[in-house]
């Protein structure tokens, strides 16, 4: 019955869509959708190189658009990376240190003005469907909820990402003058939990997490599945059964997020948009394990970033200038034509080198992680330039502090019940206490696996680099700069 | 000039005063002051046994009143410990986690029901003046502010006790009906800092901060001033220049306070409401000193409370029970008659045995210190029996991290200057970096020096007091309690 009720409805919107919407805005200034996938590595892509997962509608996106090699989040938590996505700010700058759920309870300054905000006042209608996870929502206002989503709820739309776009027909199909900003965000491909009676988490550490995925599936879905033998283990996770069970039931989980993607696009085709539509498909931060998720390890921040331009002229073209979600603000606002004093933010806008070869003047990124959950203070202060990588371990006398969802993850349990030293190519232990300074050659040492903070040979490139980040800091008004000379 | 027009101030304000208010109330309620001081510590208290400070209403207050020998902050910081008065839960329940100004930016759960709010739902007036400091407004919502104060305002009126409860003098001759619950929140005696024009603070630490005391005085007060050589400097501090000097200011600015709450008493004679209302005077935390603010060693945590009765039966009378902040909110509704469902608070009524003799059940408090500035992450919890002492310092591995005010300070500076190894009878090292537990036997070692919890003798002892403590953070549903297993 259910079945025949997708079927129907799917009939239904072919049939409506199917009626070209006549485009006569007067506003000629593109549409914009940011799609913002929950904990979606970039190893899990078929683009970026994973020759598994089932991903043809992302990689179709970026055969048609361009893709970035080196994008990256600036802090690798939820909550604050979206924060850092919609102000242009860093999480220290902004005020969302940390989760803005439950007791953790984080949220940004009032004096913060937003990207949903400033498109609005430069006359956009801003929508957005799915997961939100940022407050105060006076702050990032948008003129219009279509229905939030959440990976606390099990019942969330966030889940089911093709009834998301289907959500957004109706704006796809108004005859506004108005170009519209639609921030689609799904709760897609992040760990599911089940929730006891007062909202807490119930964890089940000796079974692979189902990461949305369930019996029956999702409206108008067709399941993926993936076996164990079959998934790609990255260099950073332990190569066991645990292991390759949980990636299995992620990658289903991206499958699903990618057949979101697959109608949002044609909706937009089918609505006449797509051509006047600029798409930026990004992740908040890494893979729901631990190793990447909270962490500024490149598993955590190296981040799949996917741009359409409204009219391509490079279709298929791959970027290596390094960007951070600091600059996705600036970039929107570029693309939306509205100018604001570029020190407002602390990033700036790459639309002029999106399809732009041997790019000039982008080769470092800064990233600042503060909290995940509040009991989870761990800051740390990132410089990651082509080469080198130095991370300030602010809290470094502190065990890393590990997310409930990852510390229960059966990928994890499974490695400390065996107890096994190694957790991909670092030992447990070295991961779980960390030295004030990690500094990596990315090139000889791709995994970080090599501190060379202590070694004698790089003293002047690590000086260097310090001496950037404190300057970093103090330039972004970050009060942890206090840091470097009390503790 | 401005001398002549203060005493005609006061002249008028004499005169006004003088002419008896009817008090024809038909809701016999009392009426509620809650003074509360900034950082005053009751070693500096003329009626807390300390011989030469000159505060003879604060003295006056508690013959006529109860003066309470065992009465606790739970939290040594200011944000913090507001929320607790004003909600009757600890501060990880209500979300106010540290401060509440600029970067800090803590603030209680929306789901929150203060003092304020219950009162005036009760049919309360509920008026506050002078400094606030809790958030969100809508949480601790007050129907009318008569003039806020803060200390990082220098033309606040929280310096001006004596001003502060003029203004409460259309309140007090008011003919209303209802009762009036007053919130009187001054900013003596905190340290006074300079403020940038970005409002960052301006230390200077090579002089006495001024807490407050400036040239010329202020409206309507006598200045009472003390010499580096008279006052009295307590054990946990050095006996230096630098500490007397600090001291001899800090006394100066009580010394006003004092004159605030001699005004606010007469004021509520003159108007005919001083037996019908219940007075309170307490500190939100100890001395704005190392050793003492910020940390829940006895000077941080054991307080001044007075409690003036409407009608006091036994005039002087000492009370020893064992109460703490958690416990205002439902003794004050108790006051009002409003009966709320006890689970609802963390804390209880003392309103039956203020003054009873040998009270029994009250001989443990609590505490629960989170943050004090963002960067300051210290969780610590407490366990305060009448001999001993337990505190769980969560994040042990990190140093103790000094409050700006405090590190800047000319105490604390000139200690680290002259590279002296002792603080009061600690050793700096021992203050900057402590281990998880201290166990305190308050009867042999009142100080705090010398921690049993290594000491296999009170093996019994520190587990009997952990097994209390952790109970106490899982009945309080504490999220920090997953420290005891993770850290």
């Amino acid at each position: 019955m259910t079945r025949l009720l997708f079927a129907l409805t799917v009939t239904l919107l072919s049939f409506v869509a199917l009626r070209p919407i006549p485009q006569n805005r007067k506003d000629t200034r593109p549409n914009i959708v940011l799609i913002v996938a929950d904990d979606h590595g970039r190893e899990a892509l078929g683009c970026y190189g994973n020759p598994v997962i089932k991903t043809p509608h992302l990689d179709q996106l970026a055969a048609e658009g361009t893709r970035f090699t080196n994008a990256f989040c600036t802090t690798a938590s939820c909550s604050p990376s979206r924060s850092v996505l919609l102000t242009g700010l860093h999480n220290h700058a902004n005020g969302m240190y940390g989760l803005e759920h439950r007791e953790h309870h984080f949220d940004s300054f009032d004096a913060v003005q937003s990207l949903p905000v400033l498109l609005e006042k430069a006359g956009y209608q801003t929508v957005r469907v799915g997961k939100f996870h940022v407050a105060p929502e006076r702050v990032y206002h948008f003129q219009n909820v279509l229905q939030a989503g959440g990976t606390n709820d099990p019942a969330s739309i966030g889940r089911s990402p093709v009834a998301m776009a289907d959500l957004c027909y109706p704006l796809f199909s108004d005859a506004s003058d108005k170009p519209f900003f639609l921030y689609f965000a799904t709760d897609d491909p992040h760990r599911s939990n089940a929730v006891a009676l007062d909202g807490s988490p119930v964890f089940m550490s000796d079974k692979p997490n189902l990461f949305g995925n369930r019996p029956g599936g999702y409206p108008q879905v067709h399941d993926v599945f993936y076996q164990p033998f079959q998934v790609v283990v990255p260099p950073y996770l332990p190569n066991t059964r645990a292991t390759r069970m949980e990636l299995a039931q992620y990658y289903e989980s991206i499958s699903r997020l990618d057949q979101g993607v697959e109608r949002l696009v044609a909706l937009l085709k089918e609505t006449g948009h797509y051509d006047n539509t600029l798409i930026v498909y990004l992740s908040d931060n890494g893979a729901p394990f631990p190793g990447s998720k909270t962490t500024l390890y490149e598993p955590g921040m190296r981040l799949p970033l996917i741009v359409k331009l409204p009219k391509p002229q490079k279709p298929g073209f791959v970027q290596d200038a390094m960007v951070s979600w600091v600059d996705l603000t600036p970039t929107l606002l570029d693309f939306a034509g509205v100018s604001i004093d570029q020190p407002v933010f602390q990033g700036r806008s790459f639309k002029a080198i999106i399809e732009q070869e041997r790019v000039t003047g982008w080769n470092e990124v800064y990233g600042s992680h503060s909290l995940h959950e509040v009991t989870m203070y761990y800051p740390m202060r990132v410089l990651r330039e082509r080469r080198y990588k130095l991370i300030f371990n602010l809290a470094h006398a502190l065990p890393f502090p590990m997310a409930l969802d990852l510390y229960h993850s059966f990928t994890w349990q499974d490695v400390l019940q065996k107890n096994r030293n190694l957790f991909g190519k670092r030992t447990v232990e070295a991961y779980l206490h960390r030295p004030r300074f990690e500094l990596y050659d990315l090139q000889t040492d791709p995994d970080e696996v090599k501190n060379l903070a202590n070694d004698s040979r790089y003293r002047a490139e690590l000086k260097r680099m310090q001496e950037k980040l404190k300057r970093f800091q103090q330039e972004t008004k970050d009060v942890w700069v206090s840091k470097w000379e009390f503790e």
